[in-house]
């Protein structure tokens, strides 16, 4: 059983492009939110991964079978989903080889949008949208766009990797997290992050689409929230709820 | 205790065959599929897997040793299945083998048989059989054959990884999956299984046999299921049961 | 810790000889049989077994340490035994460097003794033997000497291994099993296993003191019993007692 | 999942400055210092450490991404801290590469700042500190400067490790321990080690700061102190209160 | 985190010296009568064990830290202690990497020294004394010394892995073992060990301190115990009360 994650391409990939990551993760807020730009901007599969970290799962659509894993998208966007729960011990390689891989493509930047665990989430009439970037010219830059700054706090799972070795590698990236239920799907706040996106940058949609969708999108959405929910726990990460220590 | 897994050849090996894989699986449908198969064509073993990953056992037929993971074929056809319940951890090493294997000799196809676990099976008189491939042209033959294709789903386990890596080698793959018990032996299955899989190839048999013996085979096949359950269980085989998301 | 294990040579090894296995396994039966052989015939320390994957053990005889995993032999015969039970994880690499020994050494042969487990074994006056080969010709010559052949079934453990290995290295290799108690010593078993070795080689011993000491036998392996029983469960050695599937 | 460690160096290191060394440990005592120092003497962040041994978190300050454990300097002064709770198999490879690191960077010395479990810390007013040091010279230095030396006794953890690889490198190290709680963080003892600290070295702070922050230091630190537990208890740190057998 | 152990030399290391091993086992006869000479004799430290193997731990005596795993000696004696209970998965590389060194020091022999746990050891008022030896020339003077002879049993743990290393390196090899205490500190045994060292050695020692300060060394070694015992229990120590097959 080898250990190594690698990027199949389908189709050659354009260089200069923005990457948006969205694994599962809290609330499914990034899944939820690529997978409706990936449907809405009909980006077309253009890669996928493939490892033996993953189980032994294909996805099926329109009877064909589809790796779990996989890369979608257009001349100026890449995106990045997994149909199925990421386990614990594949992330670091997932996350590492996508950055890698992007860096090789010359990517303009990497996007992990994701959510943040509220405990309060149900009394939140609209969750309120967050960033961080790996330097302070991109900081700056969410500023003006007038997204609200993540200032001090843990971040756990992919956005953490994506963020981390986004920075090892010289590759500018970015962190759109809106407040999200832990472990149910959040439609609106993967809403709230694609509103956030279309502000600061070129990728625009219409999220209405989403919105109306919420109920039923919540409802497929339930099992692979329940397995990605097992593999947050076996992360910690309700780490994200701790205070970071200041003297 | 060496990790990898080879196949021994006993027989020159025909090239341009196409590949059956039956191994233990939901209701054991393709095993039982295969084993008659094998019976009814009078199929001859040419070749076994040996391997540290499978438990240290042996199985008698008429007083002589044969490895658990055996292949029988002729000149059109390669069948292989496996007297044991197949260890997670091996299986990744067990389907990439057989696959690199029958790229390098040429093969056709792979048809991997298997079940689809259906809670309501008992009160179902015909299972309904499905397909899948790993390419379009494959899928319209399977179409034009009147085999209804599964359109959106979760495959586990063996198919899903014989699809997986058939894929990745360029080797035309399909799997043909019928409704099925969970953890009871279902001759019944893999009788409709047989029946769809003579009206797509030149790979036919009189499944009546197969009905009439449908108690005995499922009392012989007892022990077998037992195992190949807990196999299944680890391998999250009840993630079929998910409904996959979208957006 | 190295995960390796090798043999090594005290006195020149015979080229031609038969290698008998009597490891620690179901009823003791082939441990007790192949000790009874050891002590009856004066066989002499030839050689042993070195390996990290066996527990920190020595055992004194007379005072001076042996090697739990011993060989033992004359011009003729080579006797294998373990004072100790033999831990799963080691199983296959021992059972494996004993056959490409054995096949460096030319042996004529490699006999594994051992017992079937037999839940009504208490009612059974005189254990029934019962043989398995690794090729048509050695079945025969079974058959000719009066014994009867176990036709269909699984072997499990250190018969299982020495078999298979066997097979793949075209050592000629003979199994004789007995009926016996699970976890319970049985020296009858053994002694009953040696008369049909007498019958089908030059390997001749008289079993009357084995049957007589039986009492004291069964009372001295009362605790490696026990260690192995734990180890027998560890391999699933339950699994004998399924039926292979037929179709 | 690579298992090594390694700094990265974002600015240039000095030679021939101090180490300081405050990985959480009993009642946080060598982080609290640590981190007061870092801000009461502006030292900036010249180093981080990578390795996927770690778990996949980053912590935002000022919205940038950081890694948790950090090396922060000036030209006279090296300080390592970590905002995570290090897992015990981590810590072998985190301590020898810090150590490999400064004998390259010419390090003056180590000193490693932490805490001594004591049952009755409750009752202490005022905890005593002591001292180890990897040589008898700087031990007489330590002695002069009045320094109580911590004569009999095991040390457990990241201060201990750092002793041992530094007396295997040759790099002269210290550590200054003082009376602390188990399991609640201690500023009052990170406040004792800081004056014991500037006693025998050039690096000088004024604690007043640290003691009147000591309740709300003690709140913000809750949450690491609750991790840094669990990997306490894993390192069995309760050793800490054994004797040493003294014949 | 590496696997290797290695010595690490202090002073140069005589060749042609006794190499005793006094690691903590059975009624930590050993590792007390060990400790014991080397304070009476005046052992220096010469070298000391290196290992990740080992519990993240280090040892101060006046103030300087000490690896728990440490050598002394003089020109005609070698002492090996541990002041840790050592990890069972460590104790193969030691006892090897202690083997493999003296064979290159050219020692004379390897006497290790420990206890055979006696259920009855409460009613025994003066504990016997037993021997071992790696070859019949060595067992004959043992005799001759009046050294009755452990004649069959099994070894378990540090005593048997010398036991098993020395003779497979032919480095000639002693074991003496006292009737003792399983999990409670018995310096009486040990002070039998001494008394039966200095009749087969040059080695003499007056014990008396030993036996006056029993009662104080039970107390400090109370916590060494207590951790040796886990260990011991993961070898499965309680197997030195099996009894051996004989058939």
């Amino acid at each position: 059983m080898s250990e190594s994650v690698k990027i199949v391409e389908k189709k050659t990939i354009p260089s200069g492009a923005t990457i948006i990551i969205g694994l599962p993760d809290v609330g499914l807020v990034g899944l939820i939110a690529t997978s409706y730009l990936i449907s809405e901007l009909n980006l077309e599969e253009i890669a996928y991964m493939d490892s033996d970290l993953l189980p032994p799962v294909v996805v099926l659509h329109n009877g064909l079978p589809h790796a779990p894993l996989r890369i979608y998208g257009n001349q100026n966007l890449i995106a990045v989903i997994s149909e199925l729960a990421v386990p614990v011990p594949a992330i670091y390689s997932i996350i590492r080889e996508i950055v890698d891989w992007g860096q090789a493509k010359k990517v303009k930047r990497i996007v992990s949008m994701g959510g943040i665990p509220v405990e309060s989430r149900q009394t939140i009439t609209e969750p309120k949208v967050f960033g961080a970037a790996s330097n302070q010219e991109l900081l700056d830059m969410l500023n003006k766009s007038g997204l609200s700054i993540l200032k001090e706090g843990y971040i756990v799972g992919p956005q953490a990797l994506s963020m981390r070795y986004s920075v090892s590698k010289n590759v500018p990236a970015i962190a759109i997290l809106a407040q999200s239920f832990y472990n149910y799907p959040d439609p609106q706040a993967a809403a709230m992050v694609l509103k956030e996106l279309s502000k600061i940058s070129e990728i625009k949609v219409d999220v209405s689409k989403l919105l109306e969708k919420g109920e039923e999108i919540r409802l497929n959405a339930r099992d692979i929230m329940k397995r990605t929910q097992q593999e947050m726990n076996r992360m910690k990460k309700s780490q994200e709820y701790d205070l970071p220590l200041y003297v």
